[in-house]
């Protein structure tokens, strides 16, 4: 990392005072957009500051580069799916030549990164490091398995669990890894109470031998009871997790009352207590390794943004400004896509005097600046209007709009949603009632069309208008579907099954639109989706552990347990594995549940998320091959049930205490200001409030006044909005919280100390587990 | 309220400037003493002032009034042990007489309570009336079931359902009532995503009649599958507890496997999300409303300390102060137990000056000065030294000490144990290994005479060495009961069941000592005993709604469900009752869970609440009664399981928080500092560190040597030290947090303010999830 603070500080030596400003150099703006770009989108490679390097490093952030990335990702994951044991399979060469491909594609980019980084930052880095040996280990594995393949000895293809290495290391894929961060960071912590918490079980599994081991007492299924150290501390694990309550302390219930306290005092400590901990303990940590981060991220955004300053800076009276013209080619090149009167209003915020120039605080402000979605609400007259003004503002026309307008036409569309919610639950079967789905789909098309005729249409299907977006598409897609299978049955004389599994989802889905309708739960359902985009993260998370969980239970367990639905044989009730005769997993049909395929083992993982009954899945598979495979599920139930899904629910409860404490930032008050001043603003409250009704409803209220026309021609007949802060991620929320604890002027921390320092040593007040309390 | 203020106001006219001031009567002096009190113990009760009011009201307060009524409260409870269905049965005049007894003392506290009360804030207190409408609704279905009894008809004793009434309403019981308060508080937000949720469920559950309505797939049980909507949503909620997955999903997903989606979609979304959201919505507002709680606590308090300043002051000066003989004889009153050398450095630290009175801001802190527990340490010498210097000032007996004092001493017993450990594993039948176990009980005999020939055994047995007394106290009940036993043993030629299984427990508690040598595991169990003390206050919470639901669910479902393990009639199979034969309620021999008595309901409540299995137990009473009775169990688990469960998650995560942000208040500085200043200290941190190997350690590091000497003759010979902050509850810590806001000058708050200050109105920053998202 030094390397590149020294060459950018080589390159540009700082301006001398009191001399001719030098002329700005085509590269020197081009090297200056790329610190603001990094900056916009918290990106902290280092790079050599050479104009091809440059020029090679914006490619390198061009999003084909990554969408390509992330695309031979996903077919190296993919592999597994072809690939013995498979859903689908495929002979060894060509998965084998896929995946040549893939490494080809990912040694290639990792190339590239070499080239624009300082060779000493990019060996130093151990995610570099870390891909290399991962795709010569792979190689070595595929090259092992075609050979012992080739003279027909089967080979285990270990180096398939090291895939998701690909998905975690490069660097696009920061948030994944940064969820792995914490999770490593909680570990230690973690460890001592985990420890704890074993100790508990095996003190209580010895409680449990001597008082219920020499009873005679046996279980439902005739076993006897509680006899063996091993087996009971595995019970009583199962019990922590609930799966076997109450079942495992039947047998001593029935024989005394009091024996029940025994469990229920087993329950309270280790399931109540020691999970709440648990959560406790991920929760705290989470938060503190996830607010050093953000408080890092804020820093090095400062950096990069001072490094951007320091190159376009020049002398203007006492102080270091940026003038006019070099900053809108700036923002161009950082922006392309920036519309002219985006570029305006932002310069208006910045040069708040209109003096010319751009001053330092303003300046290291222009990466916020960029990243607030300024919505352009074009206020314009309804094409008909435009087409047909006496037909459009005829009494008949103006009847119909206000008619669309009041609030009892939103009532009286959710009475036909919950009729034909009704509708849908009755029989299909009856003519009468498939004729009624045909006469609600009119209905809704209808209101559709009667919208869009009151409405500006594209401010109706404006980019933040979701519930508009999602009302049209559901119809739509339900109509299509519709009249396809209508279609299909007619011609065929039978309804094909896929195309009818769509439409009745689709049929269904249209019942959501009643929640919008409802103020209180539209607020919550924009609280979910508000956590959407960092929820995927998880979903990447969970993805990672899965796929490696997946492969190995695939290589340890495949073809052990049978799944034949079509055959009757009393084999097939013991999943054709006599092991399983009479087994609780036998009997609770669960031969579905192997892990034969990766479809199938991703799912069997999920329902061990879940956790219910995974102690019969887990002696099940001990049966058909050793005791110690319960060791398999007993890893996973901790790694995925007391680790990811603590650090998910932990996730929640900030997503959900960081919305209830939304403040708007200094930046968004800034503009917000301008717009207002410019007299170019729209109501934030109001539109989002009636975005149901529609967005240009504001229209009505406050523009076709009298005092707004003479101000609406500012600005090229635009108005402006912030985009609304409820649709923003947890992370751009939790940044602008510490960006807010940095001073202007702070410049102190130089990159090194940014990025060494360690957690503890920048919360003293914030200790570990281990040494506060 | 306002009634107190205005009498207080009354009976003591502000003192008028530049006169002198007025003798105090023993009745001011009384009076202060009231409030000073309360204002420990964070009571608020407002108060007459007559002089034999305060006497009254000190009476009320005592803690034998307080001790009669909690056991009353649970006599009360108790009796539905004894009432029809009993567990031990008692005709209805006995328990009848009990109840009206219970009654009456009950009436009794509350008129005792009145008496002291003004009249116009004792009526408009719900609690008060709430307790009186109890007593009389009682009253009268006591008489109306005792005469229909009287003539053969059967009645419901529906009063008992009110029972928890009396446990909640008196003021003694303020932490209960804060939770169920917090509760209350909750439910308008929790309403809402619960509505949300119960939509979601019921989409989901129309997609999934018609998905797999009308496939004609069978059930394990090979009932059909999902055909009957009502069934499909009972279904589909248990799936949200996890409690039939994944069995419930299995025909569909042997089916096709594309239908593992529909179910992992809705686990997801309904499972994961929305009980996360409960999760975050509950917290949110429990920590908002017990914030506000303990904010309003804590201005009450410093609203009580005010008036008891303005009784007692007196002009000194320019300033109103109270005289150092005032203050003494206010001590004494409010904490009779105090020792002379703790009163003394109380004084100092109150009084800086040593000027003869304390001054207003000094006198604020009184209550919190009194509730710092200070821990005089007594260095003595060992009574042996005393009694026989020579002997145990001898070489030999300074090794013994030495090596007792080493590591290597702990080491070796935490060896000791953990063989101990396997040998309890072992089979005891091995008489060798039950020689072993004498071995085992002397060489613990042996280590607990050795410390206390090594250490003053005052201080090893002091307050709060709680390790030391767990020790003690295990080792001499084993050794107590394992004689016990091999007595009767002998005697009887067979071992008592009962006092065998007290060994067997006791032997292996000792296991737990091995914590104790771990320094991260005693910190991690220090913060849990930290918590004991509130999680009680969810002890009475989960008491108080368990009361409720057994007593309704023994009226409704006793009788239907029979145990009897001793017949081995097929009739047995089915619990007795032919409804349920085949069903999964019989299969999994669940007839000892029932509603049959107070104690196998209150087993199958806590086993509800574990959640598993939950809706076999649900069915199972369906079927013996009817199908809406599942309605009985729906609603506990949204009561218990997504409500309470959920506040003793948020009420640990906050515990722990809290705990990890523990800091010293102002006044346990203050306090230091003095006695750090008067030579009188012993390090905090040394004692706690140490406490495993002993308190008086500390005389080797610290006070043996010369410079201390001359110092150590202060204030008496005593050593104090403030009792840790780790044993403080957390109900102290957010107090103390909260009270640091509040600057010592400001008394602006009048006591109507402080009681009609709503808590939206307090945190306009801080809004409820409604209008906030």
């Amino acid at each position: 990392m030094p390397g590149a603070r020294q060459l950018a500080g080589m390159h540009r030596p700082p301006s001398p005072p009191y001399q001719e400003p030098p002329a700005l150099e085509d590269q020197d703006l081009l090297l200056a957009a790329a610190y603001v770009s990094d900056a916009q989108y918290n990106r902290n490679v280092p790079f050599e500051t050479s104009p091809q390097a440059i020029r090679l490093y914006c490619f390198y952030n061009h999003w084909t580069m990554r969408a390509a990335t992330y695309f031979f990702i996903c077919v190296d994951l993919a592999l597994a799916f072809f690939e013995e044991p498979a859903w689908l399979p495929l002979p060894f060469l060509a998965t084998s030549i896929a995946e040549v491909l893939c490494l080809t594609v990912f040694f290639g980019r990792l190339v590239h990164f070499a080239k624009v980084t300082p060779q000493m930052v990019f060996w130093k880095d151990t995610k570099n490091i870390c891909l290399m040996v991962t795709i010569v280990l792979t190689l070595i594995d595929l090259i092992i398995y075609g050979s012992l393949e080739a003279v027909n000895i089967h080979a285990v293809r270990w180096s398939r669990a090291l895939r998701p290495v690909f998905l975690i290391n490069f660097p696009e894929s920061r948030q994944i890894r940064r969820a792995f961060r914490s999770i490593r960071n909680t570990l230690p912590d973690i460890l001592y109470v985990f420890l704890l918490f074993i100790f508990s079980v095996l003190i209580f599994s010895l409680m449990a031998l001597k008082l219920f081991g020499n009873r005679g007492l046996k279980t439902v299924e005739g076993s006897p009871y509680f006899t063996n150290i091993l087996d009971i501390t595995f019970e009583l694990y199962v019990l922590v997790t609930t799966a076997n309550s109450p079942d495992v302390m039947m047998p001593a219930y029935e024989f005394s009352w009091w024996y029940s306290l025994f469990f229920i005092t087993y329950i309270i400590i280790n399931t109540y207590i020691f999970m709440s901990v648990f959560l406790a303990v991920v929760y705290n940590n989470y938060r503190k390794h996830l607010k050093n981060e953000i408080r890092t991220l804020a820093y090095l955004k400062r950096h990069k943004m001072i490094e951007a300053f320091n190159i376009l800076k020049v002398k203007v009276g006492t102080e270091f400004v940026v003038i006019e013209a070099q900053w809108r080619r700036l923002v161009k090149l950082v922006a392309p896509d920036i519309s002219s009167s985006h570029l305006e209003l932002l310069l208006r915020v910045s040069d708040e005097g209109q003096k010319g120039h751009v001053d330092k605080t303003n300046f290291l402000r222009l990466a916020d600046l960029l990243n607030i979605q300024v919505v352009t609400v074009n206020i314009r007259r309804h094409p008909l209007e435009a087409w047909m003004p006496q037909v459009y503002q005829s009494s008949a026309s103006l009847l119909v709009q206000k008619m669309v307008r009041h609030r009892t036409f939103v009532w009286v569309y959710d009475v036909i949603i919950l009729v034909n919610a009704v509708f849908i639950a009755l029989d299909e079967k009856n003519p009468f009632i498939s004729y009624a789905e045909w006469l609600f789909l009119f209905l809704y098309v209808i209101e559709i069309l009667l919208k869009l005729y009151t409405y500006e249409p594209r401010a109706y299907f404006g980019r933040k208008q979701f519930w508009n977006w999602f009302d049209t598409l559901i119809i739509i897609a339900a109509l299509v579907a519709t009249v396809a299978n209508t279609t299909i049955r007619s011609a065929r004389k039978y309804s094909s099954q896929q195309i009818l599994d769509i439409v009745l989802i689709l049929r269904i889905l249209r019942l959501l639109r009643v929640i919008i309708s409802i103020q209180r739960f539209r607020v919550i359902v924009i609280t979910l989706i508000n956590i959407g985009p960092t929820m995927l993260t998880f979903g990447g998370l969970v993805l990672v552990v899965y796929y490696v969980f997946a492969i190995i239970g695939m290589e340890v367990f495949q073809g052990r347990v049978h799944f034949d639905p079509s055959s009757a044989s009393p084999d097939a009730l013991a999943c054709g594995n006599p092991a399983l005769k009479d087994s609780a997993f036998a009997q609770g049909r669960y031969c579905r549940n192997n892990f034969n395929d990766l479809a199938s083992s991703l799912v069997l993982l999920v329902e061990l998320t879940v956790v219910n009954q995974w102690h019969i899945i887990a002696n099940g598979f001990a049966l058909v091959t050793h005791q110690a495979a319960k060791l398999y599920f007993i890893v996973f139930h901790v790694v995925v049930v007391i680790l990811i899904v603590n650090i998910f629910i932990a996730f929640i409860l900030e997503a959900f205490f960081v919305a209830y404490s939304l403040e708007k930032s200094e930046v968004e008050t800034a503009i917000e200001k301008k717009i207002q001043e410019l007299g170019v603003g729209v109501q934030e409250e109001e539109m989002q409030d009636r975005s149901l009704v529609d967005n240009v409803d504001a229209k009505d209220s406050g523009f076709h006044g009298d005092e707004g026309d003479n101000k609406r021609k500012a600005l090229k007949g635009l108005y402006f909005r912030i985009a609304s802060k409820r649709y923003r991620t947890v992370d751009a929320l939790l940044q602008q919280m510490f960006e807010s604890e940095i001073a202007p002027e702070d410049e102190n921390p130089s990159l090194e100390e940014i990025l060494n320092v360690s957690p503890s040593s920048r919360h003293p007040r914030n200790p570990s587990f281990g040494n506060s309390v």
